[in-house]
């Protein structure tokens, strides 16, 4: 794999502008290459730089952009690190992809750089073209149409449940049209314009975005929450502890449905913050079913799953299985399994939402910004998109995530508790958090960034084009610090 | 100009990659050419495929990035168009600016548009580089710190928000550690932890986004907040009809700090989307005074002023006119007069807020995304800096403003009402809204965009590189419409 990408991106150099790309790193090493401690000295001076007027304290280490390739970053300190957390999950073809460097020095792209449109008000025919015949190329079936939002998945899951309330006001009132009390009172903030007594549910652990809205639903750490209003009438449910669970978490579903003014139901197919909690494809089938039966919108957030890393190109897709075996899959397809929407961003590097054509708000200008997307990032998704498809990357993913997991259930090692993972979208956990961050702490030392969620579990994310003889690499040096684990 | 422009952007292209550069148009025409109607067929055509994926109700007309220059938008019909509203205010040096369209094909730009890093959690080394000698090169006075965020002006606003909210609950509480109940609380969204009585104060007509946060302190226009939830405690004020109001407004401003509990105040230097709504700066000093006062923070949303449109880089430099007359000035400097927080977005073509230094939450990882920010849009915002500093472009926009206003009082038009501006964020006032939009749709069909606010507002909002021979022509076409006017 990395010498076929060195291989094509030499060969495109010398068609084009060598210039450019001779500053970038064509090639991945055979191992981590480890010279300082992460963070080294470089990246500990330029966190206390940045600190002195922004934020620099989260930074973990400072990577170098021009010299990292493919699963290899690089960081100021001159270390070769092998990525199996990639930007927090939003990495799908690792760094400087051949594809994407060479579409980002195409004519196309250039006017994009120079000045970003207005899309809401001003689009340019690419754009109908990229939703079109790219992006919605991914739509989970039964959503044909895509909302693209400005920047980060918290924009995409708030205009969601945007979408969700406005459809919902519309079917209480029986019309579409807002009434005359309803947009004299909302521009007090007051019932009935502002319905203020209705709800979006959400699951403990939950992580959907930190903006008011999305923080409101978001469930994860306290320190994400805390100091911040929040929306105090949305019911926050548990989620399932495990498969014996789901039919109590199901029945509390039902009753705080029934019982309260609900728009929207918003889950992950993976609580990825909160810990990587799994729940069965069955339990989410339920979730489908009452928030049909309550005309409650079902949004999907695939800001995290999305995008191959689960071995099928979205999460969601998994809740079909088990359907075949047990008969129940007679009339049940794809489409009726559909969630009402479906948020991005994070892999596809780009953010937005599928939603089913109900959702369209009725008036224009509801949902809306003056960017109301990035056609840069489109284009961006769009060679992304292609990339996967030609390269078959969600099947590479199914098998070398399958590998990865068995091999990590054959160390067999007692600090290794609850291996979960579909796809190469795996966690483990360790006894404690202080373990947990040890574990993180060396194996970062050693070369193989991994990352932490929820209390005390290791998660995994790498790229797409993660392999098995990186896998291999990663189990070795997990191996080995396992050996010396306080 | 367009002249230099031109002369400027061939040099380049024989330097560089001719191959791009001869894509993109590279001067300006003599005047607006327009074929047919504006939207023309084919702009109704991609409409109406949009329509079919997404939401194509909102589009004006569809252009052609590839051949708009300077201070004209070439649309898919084949007319080119002098634009006096650049992308509801969001394009600081018109179209493919030569200094963006050379930098953007810099070996520097590459990777970026390869991958997007999660910049909290690992950040380039220019990104260091960009914030500290770029960005914060602009700074407001007195505010030394910055937080780039993810895509839109909302995202900066609310971000600001939240650095409101901690900096006050920290105050309440005469600690920066939150209790174990605040942290217990705030999980379910209930006080103590959520804050839901603390509130942020917003006036009547203001603009700050459409997010569930920054749409709770929106009080715009009624179809942008209508069936969404909204925090039903957070009061609206008036703001100023007339200098004369300035006084009664101040006192509401001072009864709601005294009697309420407010984390922010938040206000537009000029009220833009509401319809350019002026105040004196003695009124924004006088909030500046009670916001002090009572330790609640002053988040100026520049998002549509800022930038230099209003011939100051930032337009609440304005608020210090005046007290050298009277006498007041005497150890009032303008870091005194400082609001505590500036967001920007809009023209800076990247988002994000300044802020005080009491601002940077006590703890890491409160005000954080995957993203945190885009290192390209924030090297395109590098660029716009140093031609606006180079080029003297704010100079320019005082002295074009200037020439301007006073051009359209000189039509001395009876349909014309209430000329006001600053720069050339200039705005008049035609006596219905019919009469309004109608004169708009007529301008565009004559080759001139411009924007429309408030019910019955016409705005200018040409990039900083409209001339006087703009003028001209805007004034020339204004006259004939308002000539032919039912």
């Amino acid at each position: 794999m990395p010498r076929t990408l060195s291989l094509r991106c030499i060969g495109l150099s010398h068609r084009r502008c060598r210039c450019l790309l001779s500053t970038l790193a064509r090639e991945e090493p055979a191992r981590p290459l480890v010279h300082t401690l992460v963070p080294g000295p470089r990246s500990l001076e330029l966190a206390r730089e940045l600190q002195e007027v922004s934020e620099g304290r989260t930074v973990q280490f400072f990577h170098d952009p021009h010299k990292s390739f493919g699963n290899y970053v690089a960081d100021v300190d001159g270390n070769l690190l092998l990525d199996a957390f990639c930007f927090i999950a939003s990495l799908p073809l690792g760094y400087n992809h051949p594809n994407l460097v060479e579409a980002a020095q195409s004519p196309a792209w250039l006017p994009h750089l120079a000045q970003r449109p207005a899309l809401g008000y001003s689009a340019p025919p690419e754009w109908v073209h990229t939703l079109r015949t790219k992006i919605l190329s991914v739509a989970p079936q039964g959503l044909a149409n895509v909302q693209m939002t400005c920047g980060c998945g918290a924009s995409a899951v708030e205009n969601a449940l945007k979408a969700a309330f406005i459809r919902k006001r519309a079917l209480e009132r029986g019309d579409v049209n807002p009434t005359t009390a309803e947009l004299d009172s909302c521009m007090r903030n007051s019932e009935p314009g502002s319905p203020n007594s209705m709800a979006v549910v959400s699951f403990e652990h939950a992580f959907h975005g930190r903006l008011f809205g999305s923080l409101s639903t978001t469930r994860s750490k306290s320190i994400h929450k805390v100091d911040i209003p929040a929306f105090g009438n949305w019911p926050v449910l548990p989620f399932p502890k495990d498969e014996q669970d789901e039919a109590r978490c199901l029945d509390l579903v039902d009753k705080t449905l029934s019982e309260q003014r609900v728009a929207a139901l918003i889950v992950e197919p993976i609580l990825s913050e909160g810990g990587d909690l799994h729940a069965s494809p069955a339990f989410f089938r339920g979730l489908r079913e009452l928030t049909r039966h309550y005309q409650v919108a079902m949004v999907c957030d695939e800001v995290q799953t999305g995008v191959g890393a689960t071995g099928r190109f979205w999460a969601h897709e998994h809740w079909s299985e088990g359907l075949e075996k047990t008969g129940q899959g007679v009339g049940t397809g794809a489409a009726e399994l559909a969630p009402d929407m479906v948020t991005f961003a994070k892999k596809m590097q780009a953010s937005g939402f599928f939603f089913k054509p109900e959702f369209l708000p009725p008036q224009a200008f509801r949902i809306y910004s003056t960017w109301s997307g990035d056609p840069l990032r489109a284009l961006q998704a769009s060679v992304i998109i292609d990339t996967i498809v030609a390269d078959h990357l969600v099947e590479r993913v199914h098998s070398v995530g399958d590998y990865l997991i068995h091999a990590l259930a054959d160390l067999n090692h007692p600090l290794v508790e609850r291996i979960r993972g579909r796809g190469t979208f795996i966690a483990f956990d360790l006894p404690s958090p202080a373990q947990r961050d040890h574990l993180l702490g060396e194996m970062r030392n050693q070369g193989v960034l991994v990352g932490s969620s929820g209390d005390k579990t290791v998660r995994l994310r790498p790229a797409l084009i993660f392999d098995k003889h990186h896998a291999d690499i990663l189990l070795d040096i997990l191996a080995r610090v396992l050996r010396h684990m306080p």
